[in-house]
């Protein structure tokens, strides 16, 4: 068993407190940074951290249980956000777009962790996407469950099932980075810029929050 | 060149007008549904089909060309679906809420489809990505541009972005097919059942037309 990951779905993965294990992460984050690709082999990265190719499966077990230690690092510091983000003393409309623009922000600065997700939860074993569930599908739902809840309470929000809504949120915030590529071929836009990031961010608050009829309309649909 | 298959990516794929190709595409999707999985061999098929596998061969060249070739004949149904409800004598809100629910349907009833965009677009050769871009989210793309200039004209709906309103709605669709799996895992909810299908669709016609927020909210936000 490698040390960075753990057996027990139902448990957060434990981060490696081992030097040499959290100098791999950093390594391995940093090249598929710089490449922005996924495809970091193991030998690549016992290369660039100067780490014995034996440590790196002695740490890791194999580039699946280096990936997985990898996310669950990233997912441990975004959850911890959303922690700090529910305990804020600001409205819950103020902390679901501070949540929305947190999502987008974070696959824009780490294209990784998006391409690791669909990676682990679709391409790999079932042991992987299990535990992928456990330590960000999961803590995400339930952050979600509770920031709906304080809306709705707060006579805010209008009471929606969580499980569309994480559906609807994580699909449409995934889906910029994801299908990027594919409309780029078809309508000619081009990359994810920061301005991209940002506007993306307004769309998806005013469109959530607001949604898109003129609000005479919106009251006549109410009606009907 | 595989008959049923385009080179030119400008050109929307020709679809197969031979007997044979077209009972393979019958039986391949058949199979697909079966099995709920695209896992379908070219040997499975021609089993299935009962034609002999050099003229599957003959028909598609390989599996590539034989998943495009069915996903291309389904993209063209769907494609006529959008320009005859383009055309209906009703309100663009009427018509964005069928579309919504078309998109969902069309998941729903056939969940290759999904799968096979997935696939072709993320997982195959640069030139099936291409083709897929060119026959599915081009035209999809360019409905919904129509379908807002309407909306809009007809002061109905607010200026949105097309290019951000396809990723919001098609990337929150995706996601109730897509990661449904992760979030079984994660929050033990069911498969997509034919009552979740049609909550959804009424989830994502409410959010994306009235917005989440209760109605004095979306008052007060819009005078900030």
């Amino acid at each position: 068993m490698a040390p960075g990951v753990t057996t027990d779905a139902s448990a957060r993965p434990q981060p490696s407190r081992n030097a040499t294990a959290e100098k791999l992460l950093d390594a391995v984050s940093d090249l598929m940074i710089e490449r922005n690709s996924t495809d970091v082999s193991l030998s690549d990265l016992a290369q660039r951290s100067g780490v014995n190719a034996a440590l790196v499966k002695y740490h890791y077990g194999n580039k699946e249980g280096l990936l997985l230690a990898l996310l669950a690092r990233d997912a441990e510091v975004q959850v911890s956000h959303l922690e700090y983000l529910l305990q804020q003393p600001i409205s819950p409309t103020e902390k679901l777009k501070l949540h929305i623009a947190g999502i987008i922000n974070a696959y824009y600065r780490f294209p990784y962790m998006n391409r690791l997700l669909h990676l682990l939860l679709h391409d790999s074993t079932e042991k992987a996407a299990q535990s992928v569930s456990h330590f960000f599908v999961k803590p995400l739902l339930d952050f979600q469950r509770r920031l709906l809840d304080e809306g709705v309470a707060a006579g805010e929000f209008k009471p929606v099932d969580p499980v569309f809504f994480y559906t609807h949120l994580i699909g449409a915030c995934d889906h910029l980075f994801h299908g990027r590529h594919a409309m780029s071929r078809a309508a000619g836009v081009g990359e994810v810029t920061d301005e991209v990031r940002r506007q993306y961010i307004d769309h998806m608050i005013d469109a959530l929050l607001g949604g898109m009829l003129q609000p005479e309309r919106r009251r006549a649909a109410a009606r009907n």
